[in-house]
């Protein structure tokens, strides 16, 4: 690669520059960036970022440059070394586990380490019993012992109850063996164990005498802790390269006839008497059931902030780009290119995606709320369950019942909001044009790194199932009169009693009114699918697609209702102006008529709205509440408070500099250039000139 | 990586196993696979395939195997030798031109000489006088010199006039300066420029004595033609890495008051006259116009295969996938998982992607079929123009008129197709459930490598924009009574007729009153835009999105009404039997219903369609579909014909054995297995041992 010329050194981007358009988008909006983004994330959280932000940025080993270049190999040996120097900083900075999930966020790569910092340290913390943390889990909190959690199998997916690998007791020497009998009982896609792990939660099928207890964890040592080779009866590896996430070494595992001491059951909640050899049942098994709700109301309350980065990247570059004159200009008028941002059809894809980041955000927010106090009911309810039975229905329904809505709740609103969230950046890679393509813009690794979470911890198409189920139990309660006192049996009531009047919600007009008529399309079609299940007695998976349709539209008048509480809440007239008040309320309005007027089909059946208030939507209040939230967007958008380093992108660079940092990036970076080839077909000569080393040097 | 242990080599997936399940699953359905496929393809067509696929199987540098571990310099170095080699074998095996399109096809991924088999020998082609055939295209066409076309700028996408590189005219030594005066004007994105070509197609502004005369086409020699080297004024490089696309080197060129000769611009159509220092304008621009209306048409055409491959794919693997016991199954009874393929959610994701590739095959044909009819007509009009002008509008309208329908016809397919397709992959991919994350899934790849798609050719939302004009000039000329009698104006006027009196469209009992409710939506959308336009005077900005809505709604009136033609036509009749049409007009009739039912919307406010039907679309016509055709789900994927090699797919196997094969890859083909690490961070050794270079090897 010739070094670059001089003339080229000297170019600059045609007029304007990205910079003076990004600042002239700036000043169009008043709002407090600083006061919204105190609300959002706490003053603490941000400080927290700042000071984290600094010492990833003076570690040479998280330099993000190169990253886009290396094979899977060299991939995954760089996201070793990261792991390695984070955990370093952790200890030296005496990071908890708070500032350790900071530094992941930024920088926003899935490590070897991520299974045992999560689900490894946590499974032994929740199921294992005293003496089993501190055989298993004090080493694995010192890093002595690197953990895995292997549950999902290669044959296997969702369905626990089907796992193929077993673990059979065996009195005589009072151990487990555990044995994969088929290939397709393998262990598969278990984060951090194809390369690093040398111990791993294995789920089998517990094996008494014969008889089969179900699934249950078991602690393995699988590779030797000095040489890392992996032990006799252990086949082990990494499952290979995926369509994201290769800095992860997603791994399989066979067992054939492995012997593992009895402590090696994770006994907290049930576990194999050694001396009787009998099985004892498990303790309380809603706590596990708990768990889950927690993983997934996390999940709801991170995609705000994962499709926030797509808006953040796709709307500054849409400050910055410039395309074709406007086509109503008077002819010979100035010749220059139009905003991008301007286009209504740019804002009409972006607006109601900035919109989906806060109504997210808030619904996260309130779930984990929810999702705590509930944690307090319970404990409350265990101490007082036995003095308590002649209590009202608020107090006898708290604990469990809240749990099962909640349980139900973060179920459709996991598969609602990472879909949300997945499908976003998608739109938003694409809004920037061809250079959405590029590794540069951003976004494209960023997207297929969180695909995943459309498939984890419940499968969104799986988990509507869940959803529906819980509504068609609560149809069925309030129907009977014997339904817990909570929004679901509110909702259900409220759309019965007025059933036979119909509704008259004035969704132009009326805020109120607006959730209300998202919670009547909910009803309407759970006492639909009730009839088609209960009445003509239709098969369950004949009416899967209504139970996805029902669980879609509850969890989009959760979020519809989380976000119009939120603008209640006194705490944000307390911290924000009257000013950024309005734009949030306009963002509200903004994802609530969007969603109605895309979903408008049940709007229509289900008579919620009149058809003239629908095609008004359609036609006027989306696209009014467009060009009002435009000015808004990029302070809206600079509220997330994503630092550069974070985003690693040449479009959504804070300060404009767009097609400056591209063409750096590519000319000076990118280790293709130092190639220089014999193009012609005829010759043996593949390369002339290997400069490529050079480039490697700079990490 | 230590080798493989006998106990695991023993092992099988559980029963019953995959190619028992496929084998049952192919037996559900009698359609004629064969003649399906000559019907979709001609044998011809696939006996040119049997007999590319054996010369490219046997030749080592194709093996795929490897494909998705190097990183980006050896993915381009294994795509060069490729190109090499199969340049060689189209000469060693005196391939025709669509000998070559099926090897690539059947290679399946972009390769540096992409650009300049197509682009780069069309444009000079088309575009040169007979002697700069002799002096450009010869030598091209012998690959004596490499060449790409270089039009798109850094800042500058689709608007063409846009562009800032400058060609001015020196009268003195009868020479171009071509100039890039800003960083913007740096050509990129330019497919086989980074680092093959050494020449390349620069389309530049034209300045004469100070007067710009729009864009043209300018042949420059970039690189020496023996060190390869960049010339002096020239700076060109790779861009850098992408979403997908990696095998190619797309390119930035700047050029710094670099000099060609008058014999450069490429003078077919309009050019420089040496002599009197004037510009000669064009004889024939809509020649030009056409060129792009036969690209729009492939691209239409290769969506419905695109898209097959994600589909064949997934329908396969969900015939050999079981997951969880049917809920409504007596307890007590097998306790066998269910296939995927029966859940009714699985069905609804799958078959009417299926019924969408026929679709978008037959609307690709006819679209071709048009292009040439109307190519044939342009040479008959041509010739007959000066004796004609007397003639009726039947002949008249016959070329340009034509031309203009399929224009906006081809943009709009365009759009609708390969969106279509590239959402319709990724559909697909999480329809695989987790599996369809691994690369060995064989989806995510092509997804990746399909989406600029999307965006090049025209953006798909831009070009919506071109359908919509037409449209509303086609509703001017059906309400001034002067319009050409086409299908678009024939519908125009059945809307006006019959607008007063609404319409009564049996969606669920006739086929023709199917396709006459898409017909009428589109009328619908179009006279409301005109009213906003040209009643309301709205501004073109602000009815973006109604143009959007109405482009779509149009382009799949006219994927509904082609394959519904395809259906009447008699070559159907007499190449396939009875029970094979029925399976494809309910293909066709899913299709529509489906699509009617996405945008229930438009047809509720359009009242092209009841209510009743629309819900009962909805809840009954589809369910039944989805029924009826998932028997012959996997005959239908059958007929596309797609061979392993080119799929190269676990999940996709023609023969079922998915679980064998995903372990294999991982287990057998994967480098990263050949390092073993050290996995404690307070040590500073990465990597223990070093194997990985044996899989490398493997090549």
């Amino acid at each position: 690669m010739s070094p670059t010329p001089q003339w080229v050194k000297e170019l600059k981007p045609s007029a304007p520059q990205g910079t003076e358009l990004i600042q002239a988008e700036r000043q169009k909006s008043k709002i407090s960036i600083e006061k919204l983004s105190n609300f959002l994330f706490t003053k603490d959280v941000l400080e927290r970022q700042d000071k984290i932000l600094k010492i990833l940025e003076a570690e040479k080993v998280f330099d993000k440059s190169q990253n886009y270049f290396d094979g899977r190999v060299d991939k995954f040996k760089t996201a070793l070394a990261r792991a390695k120097r984070l955990r370093q900083l952790q200890v030296k900075h005496n990071w908890d586990r708070d500032d350790y999930i900071m530094a992941n966020d930024l920088i926003s790569e899935p490590g070897p380490y991520g299974l045992h910092a999560s689900m490894y340290l946590t499974t032994l913390e929740g199921q294992g019993t005293p003496e089993q943390h501190k055989l298993f889990l004090e080493p694995a909190q010192n890093y002595k012992a690197i953990g895995c959690y292997a549950q999902t199998e290669l044959g296997h997916g969702s369905n626990v109850r089907g796992l193929e690998t077993t673990a059979t007791w065996n009195p005589e020497d009072k151990t487990f063996i555990l044995h994969s009998p088929h290939l397709t009982a393998s262990k598969w896609w278990i984060g951090s164990l194809g390369r690093t792990a040398n111990h791993a939660v294995v789920m089998a099928q517990l094996i008494i005498a014969g008889k089969p207890y179900g699934p249950h964890p078991f602690v393995c040592q699988i590779r030797d802790m000095k040489t890392h080779e992996p032990l006799e009866g252990v086949h082990v590896g990494d499952i290979g390269p995926k369509f994201g996430y290769n800095t992860m070494d997603n791994g399989f595992l066979l067992l054939n006839k492995f012997k593992i001491p009895h402590i090696n059951m994770l006994a907290k909640f049930s576990r194999v008497d050694p001396e009787t050899n009998k099985y004892v049942k498990p303790s309380s098994p809603s706590l596990i059931y708990g768990t889950l709700t927690w993983v997934r109301s996390t999940i709801v309350l991170q995609s705000g902030g994962v499709l926030a980065r797509g808006v953040t990247i796709a709307t500054r570059y849409a400050a910055v780009r410039r395309q074709f004159q406007d086509r109503d200009a008077p002819s010979g008028s100035s010749h220059e290119e139009n905003q991008v941002l301007n286009y209504t059809m740019v804002q009409f894809r972006l607006l109601p995606l900035l919109a989906a980041t806060f109504a997210l955000h808030f619904t996260g927010k309130a779930m984990m709320g929810l999702y705590q106090e509930n944690q307090k009911r319970m404990q409350v309810s265990a101490e007082t369950v036995d003095t308590n039975r002649g209590a009202g229905p608020e107090e006898t329904h708290s604990g469990s019942d809240l749990l099962a809505d909640l349980h139900a709740t973060s179920c459709g609103l996991k598969a609602l909001g990472s879909t949300t969230a997945a499908e976003g950046l998608e739109v938003c890679r694409r809004a920037c044009g061809g250079h959405g393509y590029s590794s540069f813009g951003g976004i494209g690794a960023w997207y297929a790194d969180y695909l995943p979470t459309t498939t984890w911890e419940g499968d969104n198409y799986m988990l509507t199932q869940q959803v529906a189920r819980y509504l068609l139990k609560s149809a069925r309660a309030v129907l009977k009169g014997n339904a817990p006192n909570n929004d679901t049996s509110r909702i259900f009531t409220t759309f019965l009693q007025k059933q036979d009047m119909g509704a008259a919600h004035d969704v132009l007009g009326s805020d109120s009114d607006l959730v209300a008529a998202f919670a009547w399309r909910t009803s309407f079609l759970t006492f639909e699918a009730l009839k088609h299940r209960d009445v003509e007695k239709n098969s369950w998976n004949s009416l899967l697609v209504d139970f996805w349709r029902l669980s879609t539209a509850h969890s989009q008048y959760l979020v519809v209702k989380n976000f119009y509480e939120a603008l209640q809440s006194e705490s944000l007239r307390y911290e924000l102006d009257p000013a950024t008040i309005d734009v949030l309320h306009k963002l509200f309005r903004l994802y609530a008529l969007n969603t109605l007027e895309k979903e408008a089909s049940e709007f229509y059946s289900s008579s919620a709205v009149t058809v003239r208030q629908i095609q008004l939507a359609r036609t006027k209040s989306v696209m009014k509440l467009l060009e009002e939230i435009r000015p808004h967007a990029l302070s809206l958008v600079d509220a997330w408070q994503f630092p550069d380093w974070q985003l690693d992108s040449s479009l959504g660079r804070k300060d404009g500099k767009v097609y400056e940092d591209m063409f750096y990036r590519a000319s000076e970076l990118n280790p293709l250039n130092g190639l220089t080839v014999d193009p012609y077909p005829d010759s043996d000569v593949l390369v002339k000139k290997d400069e490529t080393s050079k480039f490697k040097s700079k990490l």
